[in-house]
């Protein structure tokens, strides 16, 4: 029985976390689950895109990720299943799991036989009624070959990959935690393409800020930057919400260099 | 080993939920837990009452369901263990389950066996001391006859069903989910005792809004009506928080012909 | 396999309480893992650890604890377990952990087996990097002492105990539940030392409030201090939010006599 885990945007106060879990089980009783997060803001395949990215790698092989983030406007969206060497992927073909299949290597299928959906489907619970099925019989071992035929025109956000230049590296923030930490888009890797030492992040034109490997680096309440544990360059304020401090929104610029 | 499924007022900044899931499996170490929600406002049973029917369908046959919403007033109420053909529901006998067990067919017990109790309740955890213990023993297999007497008198809340007449159904807003959705009381199964075909919602004597099988039938940030997910006709706005932007609240009437 | 038990201050709208558990079920596969609580306001220590106090009883024998609670200056501190006759806790060496090892009887340990440390440790996340695969081989079955050096010199918060006189105890609220209930340091079994009968319990010199042993002994939005689900007593208004009403925070000092 492979993992499954999930995001969403059904928050908590809601049934729809635990009816979808409902069905996983009822199709897959012994089968573990493992909530990513439910608190993506309504409709918001990049925040879901990123914390799937961020994630995933943590995983064991052959786990299966369902992703059930969607705009009301795209409910009409075809349901796709992608495996990669070590993952499965479930969600709305919206470009949400774009950023873990980032090209055509990888076989990708579109759920279409009603064997695997729910009876009566409703129009807005795609996660109960399609998603969470495949994922289920997946968990079981079934072959997604079953499940409808292999698609190559899926819809892919490109992910917004920093320029980098001899000298510099230009990004932009495109998380903040609840720590009020700023990720950027810049990964540690990325650092290797530069000429020279690197020892500062510009932020929005507003702030220079030096980059450490650790918060022990810096004193109480000082500025830094540093790799993350997702594997990308963050900003923070040590021991305080760095986001707040500096009023970083996602989208700003930032320049390592 | 059945699954358990928990509905509870205890939200997630405490220790309440944790220390249930710790009593469960000490005493069924095997079984499988799955949280609705834990955000019932506290005290509020008809939420919990929703919830609860919204979503026990979904789950495999033989869960068992534990509700832990009650208000202070009603701590010195009775435990009860509902029993039906699919499923076993326990909580306080204060109408929270009434709306999954709707007739007197179904058995019903009280649980008064200390041995099933946990030594030296406390006045205020009944979830811990009494549904718990209740549910990981009967999750094991025992027979609920042996938690205490058969009864009949439980207090049943009415649900608030919709009036029927031939060429319209009038019922009201029962729950408002966390997209801003409105869920009314007016179950699609519903609809079929009208002689005419429908067409509009009115809403509290404020908006008439058209009826639609999905959110693509109208555009962008328009007002819909359609069968939701549960089963209840449901209004919203495409691609927007109807809720707020209508000011809806539960109880408002609605008026569907 | 033993069950898992996390306290944390990550919050749930990011991955990282999901990616965690990735980490443990990779390790791990069949282990049980439940959630305490993600919601320690960041670096709030005393929070987490009475968490941990209030709850770890009601786990099974052998559960592991791993606490994730840290402020950002102490993110160098060592990564410790301990293992008590019943339980094996797991954290940073910054009294997160103290208040259930209170003494030196029983065995520490201090993580420095890189075999047992994700390679290419962050510098942030050391719940995901040291105390979860710590937790997840424990879990398997090895042994502590493979994981590091035992050690005695760890960091202890003393727990805020009350004064203790004849005839009153002086204590102080050292919790607000999500129900605005507010738990005083003083246990139940506090009150055997007292030598002339209790009845009354004044809260930060502005109210007599009135011991009672459980709500119903109090009417409709009446102050009443009992004996909570945790062991302690706690000052409550009945069908109400105490704290909210009687404006109580955290370190306001009781006596009840």
């Amino acid at each position: 029985m492979s993992l499954i885990a999930l995001i969403s945007d059904f928050g908590e106060k809601d049934w729809f976390v635990g009816e979808l879990k409902g069905v996983l089980y009822s199709i897959a009783p012994h089968t573990t689950i493992v909530d990513i997060t439910h608190q993506i803001p309504p409709g918001d395949i990049r925040k879901a895109a990123f914390n799937l990215l961020a994630s995933y790698k943590s995983f064991p092989k052959e786990s299966i990720f369902c992703v059930a983030v969607s705009i009301s406007t795209k409910t009409d969206c075809r349901s796709i299943v992608a495996r990669t060497d070590n993952y499965t992927f479930i969600g709305p073909d919206n470009g949400v799991l774009s950023w873990v299949i980032p090209n055509d290597k990888h076989p990708i299928w579109c759920i279409e036989n009603e064997f695997y959906i729910r009876k009566h489907p409703s129009s807005t619970f795609q996660a109960r009624d399609i998603f969470g099925p495949a994922a289920a019989h997946i968990s079981k071992g079934i072959n997604p070959d079953i499940l409808g035929p292999q698609i190559t025109d899926i819809i892919r956000i490109p992910f917004p990959l920093p320029s980098v230049s001899p000298d510099k590296l230009e990004g932009e923030i495109i998380h903040i935690d609840s720590f009020g930490n700023a990720i950027t888009n810049i990964r540690f890797s990325d650092l290797k393409t530069l000429k020279s030492p690197i020892n500062t992040c510009n932020l929005d034109n507003r702030f220079d800020i030096p980059i450490k490997s650790q918060y022990q680096e810096v004193s109480h309440l000082e500025r830094l930057c540093y790799v993350g544990s997702a594997g990308f360059m963050e900003i923070a304020v040590r021991d305080g919400d760095g986001a707040s401090m500096m009023k970083i929104a996602a989208g700003q610029k930032v320049v390592i260099r």
